[in-house]
């Protein structure tokens, strides 16, 4: 039995500003030609199929259009679950529909751990659900963190579990062991969003979303796929790919990585802005990229963005890097303060990150009084 | 064959601030049941199933288990349009699945306008298109109206309408003789909204959605099905129905109207409010409907709504309306002004309606000067 194994599409995605729609497009096109020339028995796409639970219009008409060419054109059934970032109701919207093609969508997670058999394997699709909600749905008061959710998820489904037959797991979860990267939005502060690895031990393969690199887990049973696209500069250097896993009668499964290449790379230029204008320099780059420029130069520089916008029409960042001089060695020196930050710091840094409004003088002031009385009573203890 | 004709659910509707999700699924579930018992060959919905392009999601999940039950349970076909309302784009997600068990939905207006045949009858789908769209969609640079849009989607239509089969138009359009309510969302100013009922002539039955009442156009082949529930007090006097069409082989037809009965009616009620509080009164009333209370006392009264709600826990709308008194019958005198009103005070409503923003003075100036401006040169002319 053949499967391919995708996740985290983020269709409607703005990077910097910029809608990734026809990025994504191009990717998905790629990606209905392997589904053509490699006939797998089914795709698996472990959730954010939407970076938002209201996508703009034309990233729906996108997804309609490239899940009906897999799986009515090319009559190839499709496994699918919510993640974080899709609404699981309005995912789930004509989902009992989808079935009689065997398209399996499951959006909100159900009090049924029935999985879909496909040739001989059963998928168990348990799409992102915040730990209160599986509280509710499961009636278990204990449940607080995604650890205790995932487990008592994963209980219901070994009741009736077949230890015998091929099972694969299709979740949307953060596994302990991945790293995260600026674009997979946080789950929880604190490391209770993470899951251990070790609750997926009765499944044959693991098929997880979330983590945007295939990286982030090293596992002999456990994978991401990784994104569709690079979605944050701190993606510039994975590769991405679909996995296209084989899966034998007992279980076992080979993996092979096929990567998807967009018209249009992220990554990251560093240099002095002379340099990165010079003809003989850029005529060797593909300019088109999105790129995030770091500039060495030292002292005032006239409008750098527009010198640049005009050689490579898609910096979507620039950022100056004061590098060290001989004379100043001894003494770091750097625009980037790389040292330890502080606590407000890093409170001012995620406020900024999950909220629109401004971090004012009062809340700092507010949250530095309730930093400095938990790091007193810490050291109390 | 038999049909039954139903349009502008509105599901997800505010009214008076009030959600009318629970009212909906009541009078749904009713329908439902008519549906099992009178075995249509189809239900015909001609627009607006939801408020807004983006309903809240009980809403979204509140239409799909409905449409289910009556396409996979009940294994009835339905046949629906997008409306004003809708989003063309958010409601076709899936449509091309949905073909597979009869559920024949048109979001986006096409530039193919082949019926969708049942037991023998043509239906022709149009769903609500902006004149800008459809100009767009046949390349016609001369279409500006409604009027011109719709002559020339029905001029394609009768390219290959065949006259001796029966032929059911499904649109969703203010047809020239109706009566707009104040639930209907003005489609644009100046009566350019409208369409002429004789462009319809072509069909043996024209089943519309826009206008919420099943009055609001005495034809003999072109009707209006009338909303789902009343969704505003202008509404308050119509009898909500869908209707039961039984349609001939030669295209003639029967109809009988079934009544949706909801939960809690939606009523004017008038008088004294120490009369509207006498037991011997109100208990002869339905005390839980939403009601638009008019006063009729004179002076001041200690905070009436709440005296009121205390009977009546469902008053969405209060106003006082002082009578005329046998002494000042010859200075007629009114709070609710029932003269004509200016320009700039229609516009105001208008403005008011439509946005979430102040008229403010300055706005108000502004748009005092343009009217002038028209009404001399309307009188130049």
């Amino acid at each position: 039995m053949k499967f391919i194994h995708t996740a985290d599409w983020h269709l409607g995605k703005l990077v910097h500003g910029i809608y990734m729609t026809e990025d994504q497009r191009e990717v998905l096109n790629q990606f209905v030609k392997l589904v053509e020339e490699e006939k797998p028995d089914a795709v698996v796409i472990a959730g954010d199929l939407y970076d938002r639970s209201v996508p703009p219009t034309d990233a729906v008409e996108l997804l309609d259009e490239i899940l009906y060419k897999i799986n009515v054109e090319l009559k190839t059934p499709i496994v699918a679950i919510a993640g974080n970032h899709d609404s699981a109701e309005r995912l789930s919207f004509g989902s009992s529909w989808y079935r009689n093609s065997h398209f399996y969508l499951t959006g909100k997670l159900q009090n049924d751990f029935q999985p879909v058999r496909l040739n001989g394997v059963n998928f168990y699709l348990v799409p992102y659900a915040e730990p209160g909600m599986v509280r509710q749905l499961l009636k278990e008061e204990t449940l607080h963190s995604h650890q205790e959710a995932m487990k008592a998820i994963i209980g219901k489904i070994e009741e009736n579990l077949n230890p015998n037959e091929p099972n694969v797991f299709v979740g949307h979860a953060s596994v302990l062991g991945g790293n995260t990267s600026d674009s997979e939005r946080t789950l929880s502060v604190g490391g209770s969003g993470c899951v251990s690895h070790d609750l997926f031990a009765p499944f044959s393969y693991t098929a997880l979303g979330h983590l945007h690199s295939s990286d982030a887990i090293k596992h002999d049973k456990i994978f991401y796929s990784g994104s569709l696209l690079k979605y944050s500069f701190s993606e510039a250097k994975q590769r991405k790919s679909v996995s296209i896993v084989e899966m034998n009668e007992d279980g076992t499964f080979q993996v092979r990585y096929h990567s998807l290449t967009p018209k249009q790379d992220m990554r990251e230029l560093e240099g002095h802005l002379e340099e990165l204008l010079d003809p003989s320099f850029y005529e060797k780059e593909k300019v088109d990229d999105y790129l995030k420029i770091t500039l060495h130069d030292e002292g005032a520089l006239i409008d750098p963005i527009n010198k640049l916008r005009q050689v490579y029409p898609n910096v979507l960042h620039l950022e100056r890097k004061i590098l060290l001089t001989d004379m100043e060695k001894k003494q770091s020196y750097s625009v980037k303060r790389e040292e330890k930050k502080s606590e407000i710091d890093l409170f001012e840094q995620f406020y900024q990150e999950m909220t629109t409004a401004e971090f004012t003088v009062e809340k700092k002031g507010v949250m530095a009084d309730v930093i400095e009385k938990v790091l007193v009573e810490e050291v109390q203890k």
